[in-house]
Parts: structure tokens; sequence; C-alpha cells
């Protein structure tokens, strides 16, 4: 809403379903038929919306979804690499910074992303997963970083930098090198889930609807700080800390949280 | 002992009980009615005590518990919070520095420092457990890293740095955002705690025992390798690692163990 | 094959068994009966073999075992630690870079490496599993980092920058301070073993042929991109990633695969 200038927000997303209701934005992929495959034209529009997201102001946590038995099946075989078989090195190096920036930009947008990973994370779209910030696995949900079985490197879109981060380097190794399939169980074993649940769709919308209630600021600078520490050291990160800190002490949601504290009442908070 | 000038030691801590026994540190939070919350003075009076602690001489390991039920519940809410609303931005700036240096000092003091959580470690309280080297826990001790609660950035004193360093990205962004409590099983389980014990007292004093009675030097380059190569790239810390052991193969505790080997007796660590 | 000067290949090995057959390289430690404990003629022959072998032209994965009971122990008490007492600190130096050089060359190398841990990997023993791409173990194996139970740094040949990124920096803290023993169990629990197995020779061998058979530059890419992006930042990353994916679009296995795909048929990698 704020710190706008000529560009105008997207009217309609093509590629995949959105909408935004009470604080929370979705995306459902909708193409079911197969298991929500991505085409030039979805890695596009990921890119864009995530850009302008953080803009919009009616958003304050983002939740990535897939219609129908799978989360994502990754690039299109025919579509994509069908496609790419016929391109230049200049043509291949524009798409793959494209699939890289919608990574980047998950990892950089101030909001919480939650994946609702409901069937099979593959390829690109486990990667899209992974960037994310929590992942809600439906029991049958799978992880499979499957881009050697297609002679690709398993480092794609930033999962080699962002998997080690969060599994420990040895078990990346093994799930990017050899690209098998990893069940629910495991990947909540192994900290690749956030948590496992029965009710998918109820779970996501339950943590939504909390991320979007509750201090949004508080919980915006801790991911992007979260983001931004993996690159720095200890003296610097300390430093970013307290500075951030200090500005939060400046907020509203602070001062309702000991307002609210010192009436014996629950804050109300606005997120500013 | 060594390399002292003008300044002299603290004779008195009056915001904590401290005492050295045997090459064994230990300080106790003594607000055990307010479950050890922190005051301005305690954070300052753990700042520079951790300052002066490797020069003393008389310590090679610092145990840090609480009395009571709690470990440390965090900066107090009356006595900190309500302070801070009243404060410009400058000087709630040296408030969050100086919460920043106990962590800072915490990681890069020499000594290795052990946390005994006997209760719950909250807000400031768990981000001090974070950053000791070995986490003792209780069975009823719990993590709480409830900053966004009170409407602030889960990053403070550096735990958005040193939390995706021991348990993943992805358990670190939930622990920070959401600010729930953390049980020990729990936190046994992702790599949090580095042991839950039933009898805290007795396993924190012999583990403090065994660090102050082994090889302390060897012990303390130990530590203080892991806290810089966080920050270090692989040759950097290749090269850092083969600097410091071949000074360390000189050292009397190295040919303490050779002599004892040779003989077949127990080797006498002195630490130097 | 390709890219040779006038170096030429070493003919033989004298000190471990190696052979090359179908791609498969395998080094074993061939001192049983002293658990084959490394010497300074080991060392300079693990550190001058890994960097020939990506050259040779001959090989796509490298497996590493010991003969006997155990992996490796380390360096002999003896003829090491006996001979280090006697350097001066610029031999120490040299020694202690030697090791560090093989650490090194394993995560650099760009082939995939497997550690066969038949048995106990005690100090330099367990760093070199450490540094391998896989780490399978016998049920009976165990990891000892014991470098402070002879007084030295438990930061040796860069176990305090890889044990951190594997299993946590609150777990490595405990095992390189301490340098107890980790049974098989603990290890594959904390992520420090890839597997626990039965049959380690079968399945080693199981392992090296699926490496050696499939798509060995995507393999390659992965392990070496793994390596560098522990040292690189998010925005670096994925830039390397897009420019290194786009070059493996050209390869010759991603043209097999499509084909492949479009015959309905398996792929027959060449690893080009």
């Amino acid at each position: 809403m704020t710190f706008r200038a000529s560009a105008a927000f997207t009217e309609k997303w093509d590629h995949f379903d959105f909408e935004v209701a009470d604080g929370v934005a979705t995306v459902t992929l909708n193409r079911p038929e197969k298991l929500n495959a991505l085409t030039f034209d979805s890695y596009a529009d990921l890119r864009d919306l995530l850009a302008e997201l953080p803009h919009r102001g009616d958003a304050r946590v983002l939740v990535i979804s897939g219609q129908g038995r799978g989360f994502c099946s990754g690039g299109d075989v025919e579509e994509i690499i069908g496609e790419l078989r016929k391109m230049a090195p200049a043509q291949l190096l524009e798409f793959t910074r494209m699939t890289g920036a919608v990574v980047k930009a998950l990892r950089e947008c101030p909001l919480p992303v939650i994946a609702a990973v409901n069937g099979i994370a593959a390829g690109a779209g486990s990667v899209i997963a992974l960037a994310s910030d929590f992942r809600l696995l439906a029991r049958n949900a799978a992880f499979a970083f499957l881009f050697t079985k297609v002679g690709l490197a398993g480092a794609d879109m930033g999962s080699a930098y962002l998997l080690p981060r969060l599994v420990g380097l040895g078990r990346a190794t093994e799930l990017l090198i050899l690209g098998d399939k990893v069940d629910s169980a495991t990947a909540e074993r192994i900290g690749l889930a956030t948590r496992v649940v029965d009710d998918l769709a109820g779970e996501a919308a339950a943590l939504a609807r909390r991320l979007a209630d509750g201090p949004a600021l508080a919980y915006s600078t801790t991911k992007v700080l979260l983001t931004r520490e993996l690159d720095m050291d200890l003296g610097s990160a300390i430093e970013l800390e307290a500075i951030t800190q200090a500005l939060l002490m400046k907020s509203d949601d602070h001062a309702e949280f000991y307002a609210a504290w010192a009436a014996g009442r629950a804050p109300l908070w606005t997120g500013r």
C-alpha cells in the first residue's frame, strides 16, 4: 500500500489460483492432472507474485498448496525439459535464473510462508517447499529431490545451499546425490518437515490464522533475520539483532504487550 | 593471573551467587521467587564476569544454573520491559547491545560453559543456555524462545544465528517465530539439549569436574575453534586447525599423554 | 586422461591396497593388526591419490574401507606421536598441513567418496570418514573423535568445521571436546552415519555400483556444489546453481534422459 510508484499490482494470476482473505494469501497450484507440474508461466508468476505480495498490504502470511493428489511434481517433462532441449545457453541461463529467483524471493519475502504439502513434492516442487518457512505435510506427502534422475545437478534453485542448513551436510548429500523419495515420517525425523498432520487443510489454516492475527512485524523480522544471519558472522549477527530489537521496542505491538500485561488482558496485535 | 594491567578483578558480584572451587566457577541466578528473571544489573554482571573469568586463572570451566524451580525466565517484565518503555532509541540500543554482549562473551570465552538447566529457560534465559557449550537438562526443564509473544523479534541476543546452527533452519524457524515451549525430551531429540538427566546437580558437577581435571588447553582450543570456524570457509578452517594443532603438539599435556602411554599409566593433566 | 602434462600417474601405492574396477576405485587400509593406524606414509599416499584420482579417468567413485576389525584407528601412537615429540614447529606444521590436505582433497574431490566403516573410526580415521560423502556403518562400527584424550585440540583436520555442519553445533561440541565413542545407532540418529547396515561389503559395493553406473557429471557437480555452498551466501549460491544447471542442460546425460523418457525406456548414462 505504501511506497508504490508507477507499477500496478497484477489483477489476475493466470497460472495458479490466488486469493487473499483476512490477511492470509493462498497460492494453489491448479494442474492436478499433472500433479501440479510447473510450466514456464507458473515459475514466472510465482516470481512476480512474491515480489508484489509484501507491497499489497493485505497479506501477512502466504500459504502454498496443490490441488488434488500432489503438491508439485516440479518442471513438466514435456512442456519444460522438451523445450529446454531446443534452447541456446543464454536462454537456458535465463530459465535457471528465473527458477532460482523464485527461491530467492521465497527466502527474502518478509512474510512467513507455509508450504502445505498435500502429496508428492518433487524436483522444483521440493525446493519450493524447502524454501518456505513452515512445511506441514500430509501423512502421504513425500519429498523427492530427483534432479540427478533426469541427468541434472542435485544442486538446483539453491537446494545445495538450503538443504544442508536444514538437515545437515551428510543427509543433504544423500538426498541430493541419490534423489530418492523421502517419506513424511523421515522428513519429520530429520527436520525437513515442520510437522506431519492428519488434517492438512485445517492445520495449515490454523497456523496461517495464528500468523496473520499475531504480531506480524515481530514474525516478519524474525524470518528476515533468520535468512540473513545464515550468511553472517557471530559478531555482526549479534549487532544486527541488537539494532533490530531496539527498533521493535518502539513498535505498537510491543507497547500493546506491556499494556495488556499490566491490565491483565490478552494483547490485541496490530502487526505494527 | 598473567597479562593483567591496572584493572582489578571484581571482589563481589552482587546480582548472582558466584564461587570458584577446585577449578570450577559457578554462577547461580538467585531470584527464585521470580524464576530468576534477569535485571539490568544481572545482565551487566554476566557481561563483566565473562570478560574477567578467563584472566583470573583459577577457573577452567563455568557452570550456570538457577535457584529454585526455574533456570532463568528472561528479562523481568516489570523491571525491564516497563523501564524500556520509557527509553529513547540510543538507550534501547545500549541495552540490546549489552544483552548481545553476554552471548558474544559466552561464545568467545575460552572456557567451556555448562548450562545446568533446572527448569524453564525462557527468553534471554533460553539464549544464555543456547550460547553455552553443554546444556544438561532436568527432566522438567524446558526452553521457550518467547520473544514474539511480547511483540519483539524472535531474533534476540544472537538466537537467529545460533539456533539454526544447532537444530537446523527449519526447526529454528518454528521455535523462534512461534515462541512455543520445547520440553526436555524434544530438546534432546533435536540436538538442543546435550543430555536430559535425572540428577542434574550431580551430573553437572561430574561434567564440570571432568573438564576441570582434564587437558584444559585442549578443551579450550576446541571450543574456541568451534566458535570461529562457524564463520570460516573450509580451506581457512583447515589451515587454522593445522597451525593450532602444531602448537598443541608442543604442549605439556600432549607430552604427558605420550609419557603416560609409554609408561602404561594414566596421564596427569596440568592444562598447559 | 585429459589435460595431463609432465607428471605421471603413480604406478603403485605402497601404503594401502588400491584398485580400480569398472569405475569403482577402492582404498583398503591394510594394517589390520594395528586397526589400520595411519603412518606418515599413508597420510601422504592418501593426499597424493586424491589429487591424481580425478584425472585418471577410470574411476567415478571412491570407496575407503579397512581390513580386519577396524576402519582406521588414526595416527599410530608409536610411529606418529612418538616421532612428533622430536620435531620442531616447522616440521610439526608440515605434518598437520599434510593431514589437513587429505581432508581438503576429500571434500574437493569431484568424485563421490564412500566410507565403508567396518569397525572403529578413531582420531584421523573418524575425520576421514567425516569428510567422505557417504558413511555406511557396520553395526559394530563406532566413531571416536578422541583428540583431547591425547592432549590435543578436538579441532583436527577440519573436524571443528565439518562436524557442526553435519550434526549441529551442540552435538559437535560434545563429541569434539569430550572425545567419547559414538556407537553406530547414535551416529545414524544424529546424521553422522548415512546408514547402518548388516552386509557392509555388499551395501557399499551396491552404492558404489549405482554411483559409477549413473549420471556421473550430475553426481559430481552436486558434490562439488555442496562443498562450495557451505561457504557461500544465498544469492551467490543460487547464481552458481543457475549457471551450473544451464551447463548440465547441455550434457549428454540430460539429453539421454529426455530421449529415454520419450521412448519409454531406461536411460543409458555415459556420465558426460
